[in-house]
């Protein structure tokens, strides 16, 4: 890296990231990680046969190598870590249950754990240093979404944007790149950052076509600056930078917010309901004021979600779901799944999202507003508002300050492991022995040692 | 595709390129083509052993399959299409000399040409579905560049945006994809579009990552649309598509605009000098000057080029070059180049650009000036405009209307011939009689029959 571009945000966090010690990093923040490897894996396991993780697959058969060192976690094959990293991440995004960090509004589980978990079992990587990456790349990619702020993710899907950079210095951090190297693996990663909302409105399956781009663009970059391929040294804040192209009200001191005192890791939010995480705040209100009332979903007249400008941007476009995936992005039908069966998770999506008349019905009664209150406080809060309109009459109203599975509300270990074990097994992606060892294994990372294959017979 | 979403400029230019024929595409555009393949065959080989090539090959070599039916030109080795279209389209940009269209600014050849041929080789397609779907990808790349608009170049490399979805284009023609099938994969294709000009100031590789990403990109997209893989029906004119996050200017009529009357393709500009396009008009205005006045470049005393604000843009970064390849983008040593050498070709750029103290005694005295005529014109129209004060003190004035290469100021078949030995030689490419070989199997590719393989033996 020149002198006149060593300094500035992204040599900052370049620098960070190349100084990041496993030994540093608060035990807590160790045993967070753990926990978010095992909520992916399950999310990763449950993408099991969904026609689009499978057309990825068919094109990494089709173009790359019939065999290798990575694995592809719901078949089981082999292959060569950018084909494992790609088909991976489509498989973990597909449920919508894997994490999310809020004020970036990044789900950073579907991008880096399938980048890093490649290399690691290519390159021969500890457990440690494993995840110490994800780590790396969870302390990047969140804060790269925070920088490209609000304006961003009116547009882009941040999980495909930031989504690159944190697999890139995640992939980097694995194989020993230095400061500068990990400079050039951002700069070689941001300029292949991508990914756009458009394809919502048609139910389209772009969406794990963003999260596959995103984790092999991103070990691609950071392949490619190991070599020695220079990237921009400012992908980020420079002129014509990601921010200059894509957002408009990008902030730079975000991107080196508290870098080694605030872990923004541990930030991250789990989702508990199988949707667009835009519809769990209000799904949480609904629910407590429901229970709190003891009214079923005959006894609501109208019910009214007060929600931040994104969920309305983001959820607008869905009117009646034709697709389960679609369904999830249905504020309407979200709620209609709490009111008639109080939840609102795999199964329950499968089962009654498309055919069960109550939750039509219900939709019909559901509409958005944008709420000042909780648009000001999103996206640092994710505040959930609700009112309702009985069929007696009555306006009752409930808030939820923090949704189920966020920070302050997070699962339990218990909960964590039995999602976990819940999506492992929803589609045969693995039994529950199977899932039971893997989570074994993840819980032991902290350890000394070579990564051990997460699949392995005892 | 719905029948909400079955209208529009995207669905109009995916049903033109889905009943494209070769019959009835003219003769003189066809034979506009081949000579675009010709002179983009020389650019591939020209990018042998370059280390951004080397890098991205060496990637291809551990990530991608040992085999395959698709060449790495450069190296005459074979592996699968995606990984052969990667590698190509990297190679196609290196020196600078590939094809541009003005009023896009886009560089059609290297991106189209790498996807095309790979494909065409794998699934043994016609020479004449071959050169369709190249002019397909020409018709709709180029379109997608002008739609883009000035906003979008003067952030995002064009040739990396519009490149993916002209190659996606351009395989989805090759492989038979319908109007809806075109729509799917020029979605998936433009959710992927991605490149920016950040790298510039670094002197950084990422020219021919984006090269090598959007041809494989566009041929990953449609490969997924063949499968079924569903895109997004309005990627490039929708609310949340490329233009709404990515442009300022865009203008939906230019995707459609004149669809099987205007043919874009043969609008396309051979390069010339060896440098950036956006010095060409000023390159051939000053050696228009010196020739018309006698002048060498010590009877100059300081050289004025009125360019538009995209050269500014795009040249102003560089100010004293480091590389062989930021020179190409110094103003001034493309000037110093023509007046002291008279030639800006590759070997001058490597023999003088940066070492010949004449040229940097030349390069001191260029300044860019902002023209609003030139401006306005541009990018329809590259007009080239210098002022010189003679050491006499003589103010004089040059103008080139159309610099060479342009439409209509173009290469002579020999002219074309010759650049593109040249170019095949420039590295050990190809020798002059495999070039001859290539070049009249290229001329054959209007006639019935099988593709053949460019390089094979007489």
């Amino acid at each position: 890296m020149s002198l006149d571009t060593a300094d500035g945000p992204t040599a900052r966090l370049c620098a960070f990231i190349a100084e990041l010690d496993f030994e540093q990093i608060p035990p807590r923040v160790v045993h967070f990680a753990k926990g978010l490897m095992i909520d992916w894996l399950g999310s990763a396991l449950a993408g099991k046969g969904a026609h689009q993780v499978e057309m990825i697959d068919g094109f990494a058969r089709a173009m790359g190598p019939a065999d290798g060192p990575s694995i592809i976690i719901p078949t089981r094959r082999r292959t060569s870590p950018y084909f494992a990293a790609m088909v991976n991440a489509a498989a973990s995004h597909v449920v919508e249950q894997d994490d999310v960090h809020n004020g970036s509004v990044f789900h950073p589980a579907a991008v880096i754990f399938p980048a890093v978990l490649a290399v690691a079992e290519a390159e021969k990587k500890t457990r440690r240093e494993m995840l110490t990456a994800c780590i790396a790349g969870y302390e990047v990619g969140i804060r790269v979404g925070e920088f490209l702020g609000r304006s961003h993710y009116e547009i882009f899907h941040t999980t495909g944007t930031a989504g690159a950079v944190a697999a890139a210095a995640a992939v980097g951090k694995l194989i020993g790149l230095d400061a500068a190297g990990l400079s050039h693996a951002l700069g070689s990663a941001g300029t292949q950052a991508a990914g756009l909302w458009e394809f919502l409105r048609d139910a389209a399956d772009s969406k794990q076509l963003h999260t596959a781009r995103a984790a092999a663009n991103g070990l691609f970059a950071a392949f490619l600056a190991r070599d020695g391929f220079k990237g921009a040294a400012k992908i980020l804040e420079g002129k014509k930078g990601m921010a200059a192209g894509m957002s408009s009200d990008a902030d730079p001191a975000r991107l080196t917010d508290g870098l080694g005192n605030r872990w923004v890791t541990e930030e991250t939010s789990f989702k508990w309901h199988a949707s667009c995480r835009h519809t769990h705040p209000a799904a949480d209100a609904l629910q407590l004021l429901m229970r709190r009332e003891g009214l079923g979903p005959d006894d609501i007249a109208d019910a009214v979600a007060h929600v931040h400008q994104g969920a309305i941007d983001v959820l607008g476009a869905v009117d009646v779901p034709q697709t389960v995936h679609q369904a999830k992005f249905s504020m309407g039908t979200v709620l209609g799944l709490i009111a008639v069966h109080d939840i609102a998770d795999l199964d329950a999506f499968e089962r009654h999202a498309l055919t069960d008349t109550r939750v039509a019905r219900f939709r019909a009664k559901v509409r958005m507003e944008l709420d000042a209150e909780v648009d000001t406080l999103y996206p640092k809060q994710w505040v959930g508002k609700i009112s309702v309109t009985a069929v007696d009459g009555r306006k009752l109203d409930a808030r939820v300050d923090e949704p189920k599975g966020d920070p302050g509300n997070t699962l339990a270990k218990q909960e964590l492991e039995a999602k976990a074990i819940r999506l492992a097994e929803f589609r045969g992606g693995a039994t529950v022995d199977e899932m039971r060892r893997c989570i074994a294994r993840i819980w032991k990372l902290d350890q000394p040692g070579r990564a051990v294959d997460l699949f392995a017979e005892p």
